[in-house]
């Protein structure tokens, strides 16, 4: 299970503060600590400021590099951005997303071919959303295709069934959970992803129910997700249910995650 | 998911002592604690004591039955025994348990077809436990047959895929996995039932493969479990699965839970 770290993201306050102010030793440390505890990736997203956007961007990224060396997750719909500051990403970055508007995919998936980049592709269309998981499937086809005529290998693309809230749709879970069984038979080279806190927006205990999904979506074939990966309830869902999936040998990435007190109760 | 209560067990110490010393008020505090919360059936395990079988068997029934009216589950591989409680117990038990060993199948399934008992089924012969899902689908495929034939429907059967330790085998998991969707596909009237706890048998932090265990199971179809109700994580497993699984509208259950305190921390 790879995990994309979430943190670093200019639309929630206390980062776009911390890109304002460019405060560099605040944006390391979450970029240090993100990946201490394991993350694959670091998500970058500079906010909601489309004219500075590529600054930020470039600022972000020199941070973060001379903090860690981990991958970074290049978090822009904004095709003219990302062209701005690809060359000075140091580790082939993954590009955070297409879908299937046309725009998108005309602007950003050239972006992925020329540099080689995974690519996030939510399973949606000009915005909207599909409901059932049969309609989900015909906008992924869509952009395997797309994807595929731009040189955009299926090895390289993410997929994300998008989990909707449970508190308007009581089938949400099960519409992308279908999904990501779908994606598994038809794209087998394709990976799954999966942006994990929106399923339970609006419910209470939405932790219990943000573990319990990515357990369950694991079951199903995801193979990474974008999550806090300084969330320790998270990561514990994911240690126990890679050792029920048959995917720790000898249970040693368990024991030793039990020896290092993941499964400890919090300290008082 | 039912849940099938366990706590009424002489092979755990404590119990027997109860049953040896006669000691009602403990049982009764055992079976009321269970009912209230949710026990569907409680379990009525008299231990390992084979000439007293019937003898305690009836005492706990009787104690049972005067402090709750929950359904039971006679926990018994003992024919005698079971013929010789069995009309002084209130409302249809569950027999727990048969397998494809030809003497228990004989003993037992007569008494399950006479009395219109649900019985549950595990998947092992003579004492052995297939390795592989295809080699349980076999036993469970002669013990479907052999119910059949004796007047028992798939729909009275229960059946127990088996959950061994991951401890000594990492692919355990995923074989009582595949074994109940197996199970799903081939007598969709069957019900899936599963001890929870061997699974983690010999493996720090317990609790959490336990629990995920759960969440997975009910994934592929699980819809009753013996287990402990009085555990609150499991609780919380089972509340929040069925929420993901779109079996809990309007997520009334789930808010309700979290209301009652299901999801907050254990008190300091």
């Amino acid at each position: 299970m790879k995990i994309i770290g979430e943190k670093i993201n200019g639309t929630r306050k206390r980062v776009a503060r911390a890109i304002a102010e460019r405060d560099a030793e605040y944006i390391a440390d979450l970029a240090r600590r993100q990946t201490e505890a394991g993350a694959d990736w670091l998500d970058v997203n500079a906010g909601t400021h489309p004219s500075q956007e590529a600054d930020d961007l470039s600022w972000l990224i020199d941070t973060i590099q001379a903090a860690v060396d981990t991958p970074l997750c290049l978090d822009s719909a904004n095709p003219a951005a990302l062209r701005a500051v690809i060359t000075k990403v140091n580790k082939t970055p993954m590009i955070n997303s297409i879908s299937g508007e046309p725009e998108r995919l005309q602007g950003i998936l050239p972006i992925a071919a020329e540099y080689g980049c995974p690519v996030i592709a939510l399973a949606m269309d000009d915005k909207k959303i599909p409901e059932t998981s049969e309609k989900r499937m015909e906008v992924i086809r869509s952009v395997v295709a797309e994807a595929r005529a731009c040189g955009v290998s299926e090895s390289n693309l993410y997929i994300d069934p998008l989990a909707m809230t449970l508190s308007t749709n009581s089938k949400s879970a099960l519409v992308a959970l279908e999904t990501m069984r779908g994606v598994r038979a038809e794209f087998p080279e394709a990976h799954l992803t999966i942006g994990l806190s929106n399923i339970s927006f609006g419910l209470p205990a939405r932790s219990f129910i943000n573990r319990y999904f990515l357990s369950l979506a694991m079951a199903y074939g995801l193979d990474s997700a974008i999550l806090d990966p300084l969330d320790r309830d998270i990561q514990a869902a994911i240690r126990t249910t890679e050792l029920l999936l048959g995917q720790d040998n000898h249970c040693l990435n368990f024991i030793r995650a039990s020896r290092k007190g993941l499964f400890d109760p919090p300290a008082a």
